[in-house]
């Protein structure tokens, strides 16, 4: 197995996508799970450039990563200066990474436009960079800003700026495809004629996702025989992305063969994706490849039953190579072997009642009708499921809520809900204020429940989604809404759907703490 | 310029995505739009299988497209039944559609586990479902599902399905990548190698994104050859998604010279990915290639001077070519223009009150960042502007409101509203009860209005969306509402925002009356 070596920009690239700011502590615990996973480089970010990541570099002297080589980032040399005084290449060496990644241009309208020097002088700005920064000690990687169209627009010149940085003792050479305006078959030619042009040193590549090929791009290449993949995890980055590591890794690595990480750090892909967007506080793309909670869920009928007698039907790998799992979805396009696997995943034996079964589809096909969603609410339909099975004890009966909202002309809103409940024969009478009228309902349900079923306080809702389900309508419109509620060991959503908003929320609401009593009472 | 076919399966495959639940309006409102932008086909969905798309079709036969063809998607024939009984072929020559697409087995082992049959009772499936569609004259595409999987597999019987299908008449041949497993190296070879075996026939292009590899391969497919390409504006679609259309066209059009929709067309791609999103109530992806906000954003520390001497070293391609926009994220001048351009749009003369302009500018960058967004709310955008310039009398003047909803044991919802508003110095006091508590505030503040100005009798709300605009949140997370409004003459959109889903709607409502009555004042 040919080792690929994984060059992580999350911390660096990666930070420059639109909407993400990342915190010296968020970046130290992003380095840290980077270096648990087993990645071969982390670039940390350019210091002498902004503060933050002066601070970010002294702070990780006294992180001690396992195996991972901590990597700074930074340019050539400024034109017409001497590489000794140049503060950023002394940033570079003073900052405590062993490993030095710096970028030069490669494209000769760059060189014009950007730079406005000579194609010389920048030649001359690469080669005194690279050994400025050997003579150091420095691992040194050089990242050849625009390459490709470099290449194509003068391929005589692309090549001599990587020859500068070759002969000057540079460790590798990345190829970068800054513009991400490359497709798969530009990125196999040029890669092909550049490394024969160059067989005696090891190339990598960089590419960005404007074309939504970097994933692609960056395989080609190593097929090609780059040995160096810089990406990062769930391809965050400027404009539309970096490579994203989560698809170009599993790839490589089981379809392909190359070896990128152990197989152990290759199931610790899922939980890395998750922790990543957690930490940058993005909403998870759940349709993400390998490691996306819908990567490998099924909805359509046929699939199921496929899927269930033989996985590579419809799974082009087995999820729990990259530590993902499988999900049966319930919709109006389900059939049976949807409904009996999804409560079999839910330990509901539904084998012998195909009767049962066919009503629990006809429910949910009406339902669906009328706006329902079971995708993303597994405990509403597991709470379906226990009804039409009439294996369901209700935990408490609504005898009637009252919601009210005022608002005065100073604009100040009230939100006040009451609720009377019978629960184990006994009434409860309950009040509460809230956020508005969802939030004051939901308050006021668990204050009636909750000396009769402590666990309740468990519960977290973790998402509110709110959809219009008629699109003809007016504000007499149907809406779903969808919760996601967690307690500390699993998450289940619910959904409900009403012309009056409140009342489709008490659906979902109800739901949800009904299917924890469910599961509290079985254990 | 080669012509390459473009077949839309958003209706059908996309609609298989997770979350993803459109209804005939939805669906009728997205054929439309493909119509209007020039996709050749639009696969509609499944007769026969599911009961809102036989009414789809149904609904679709009052419906004139102007150049697309309407198609259907179906299956071969069951096995061992002959296809005059086959009620799946029967529901694809009756729903209308002039153009079918089904699906067959191409791989040995999906034959064997799935169909449960012998190899050659498949062939018979596929040649006699064919020639049964095309004796009735239907135009006929062959979605040969697994086609990749079953050529590693077993290359001589996948070669037999494609023979099979051919020989009975099949107009098109699609190679479906059903798993999405393949590498872009994959796709080349064995699309280079069935073409060749088959030089006679035009093949398509199927894929899907698990790999995060769809377009790269539909776009290495059209290179060896194929001349039809099948997938979803956006990319939606179940697990990780299909080929995504908007990256597709664009690299096929803009950078190889093959001709999919018309140079106008193309422009229309930005607005339709946005529409598409919008109808299946998705969280737009800013970082869409080519089509996505950011997908031409630059940062700070850019020079714009550098940028429009040589766009190139910045852009991949011209965003205007697909509709798209550059964006300078810090830039007050492309702020001010837009403010200056659409004020004049609405008939407001802002040319020399810059002062006011900054302010306006600044009071929606305050807004937005609090979840506004008046993109689709003109109208709110009109009076915000009236409201800054000081030119604006509010035409009632809220005292304050109360909304309640009650549910009883039996399950009935009472919702009520209160209002007490001033309108010209006098205090009106009304109640009404509605469907839903924002439907009762409508009626109640209609109800206090009328007399005073009977023109608000004409306005229809004519759509009303909700959503959640900080998705960390719980109940207590805030909503936007968006509301149109039309009446006999214009239409015109209204937002509000507030924890309270009550109040954003009041917001929305009441400038939705404003916006009216300044218009009917102005007569």
């Amino acid at each position: 197995m040919k080792q690929i070596l994984i060059f992580d920009t999350t911390l660096r690239d990666g930070s420059q996508g639109a909407g993400i700011s990342f915190t010296i502590e968020d970046k130290i615990k992003i380095a840290k799970a980077l270096d648990s996973s087993g990645f071969t480089y982390i670039e940390g970010g350019w210091p002498g450039a902004n503060p933050k990541d002066n601070l970010f570099f002294e702070q990780m002297r006294k992180t001690q990563l396992k195996t991972a080589k901590l990597t700074a980032f930074g340019s050539t040399r400024h034109k017409n200066k001497k590489t000794s005084e140049d503060k950023s290449l002394k940033a570079l060496v003073e900052c405590g990474a062993k490993t030095a990644c710096i970028f030069g241009k490669c494209w000769d309208l760059q060189v014009k436009y950007a730079l406005n020097t000579t194609n010389d002088e920048n030649l001359k700005m690469i080669s005194e960079s690279v050994a400025f920064l050997k003579s150091k000690k420095l691992e040194l990687i050089f990242d050849a800003e625009h390459y490709f169209d470099g290449y194509k627009n003068n391929k005589e010149y692309a090549f001599k700026t990587i020859k500068a940085a070759m002969d000057a003792g540079a460790d590798v050479i990345c190829l970068c495809e800054t513009n991400g305006g490359m497709l798969p078959s530009d990125i196999q030619t040029i890669v092909k004629e550049t490394i024969s042009a160059f067989p005696k040193i090891k190339f990598g590549i960089h590419a960005h996702n404007d074309s939504e090929c970097a994933v692609a791009n960056s395989i080609v290449a190593v097929e090609e025989g780059c040995t160096l993949v810089q990406g990062t995890i769930n391809g965050i980055g400027e404009r539309c992305g970096n490579t994203n590591l989560c698809s170009t890794i599993p790839a490589l690595q089981i379809k392909r063969n190359y070896k990128c990480l152990s197989k152990k750090n290759l199931t610790k892909l899922s939980e890395l994706s998750r922790y990543v967007d957690e930490i940058a506080n993005l909403i998870t793309n759940d349709s993400c490849p390998y490691v996306g909670k819908n990567a490998f869920a099924h909805k359509a009928g046929i699939h199921v039953s496929a899927i269930t007698k033989t996985p590579e039907t419809y799974e082009h790998i087995d999820p729990a190579l990259v530590g993902n799992a499988r999900r049966i979805l319930i919709s109006d396009l389900s059939g049976k072997s949807n409904v009996i696997s999804k409560a079999t995943e839910m330990a509901i034996n539904m084998e012998d009642v195909p009767e049962k079964v066919k009503k629990i589809i006809n429910i949910v096909k009406e339902k669906e009708n009328n706006g329902y969603q079971y995708e993303d609410a597994d405990a509403s339909f597991f709470l379906l499921t226990k009804k039409t099975l009439d294996s369901f004890k209700p935990f408490f009966l609504l005898k009637e809520y009252r919601v009210s909202i005022e608002k005065d002309i100073n604009g100040n809103i009230v939100s006040e809900a009451t609720v009377k409940l019978y629960v184990r024969d006994k009434e409860e009478h309950t009040v509460a204020e809230g956020d508005g009228p969802v939030n004051a309902l939901d308050r006021c349900l668990r204050k009636a429940l909750i000396k009769y079923y402590p666990d309740i306080k468990d519960i977290t809702l973790t998402d509110f989604k709110v959809r219009v389900v008629n699109s003809k309508a007016n504000t007499a419109a149907k809406v779903r809404v969808l919760i996601e509620s967690t307690d500390k060991s699993k998450s289940w959503g619910t959904v409900g759907v009403n012309e009056n908003i409140i009342d489709a929320s008490w659906q979902a609401l109800s739901d949800s703490i009904e299917y924890k009593l469910l599961n509290c009472s079985k254990k």
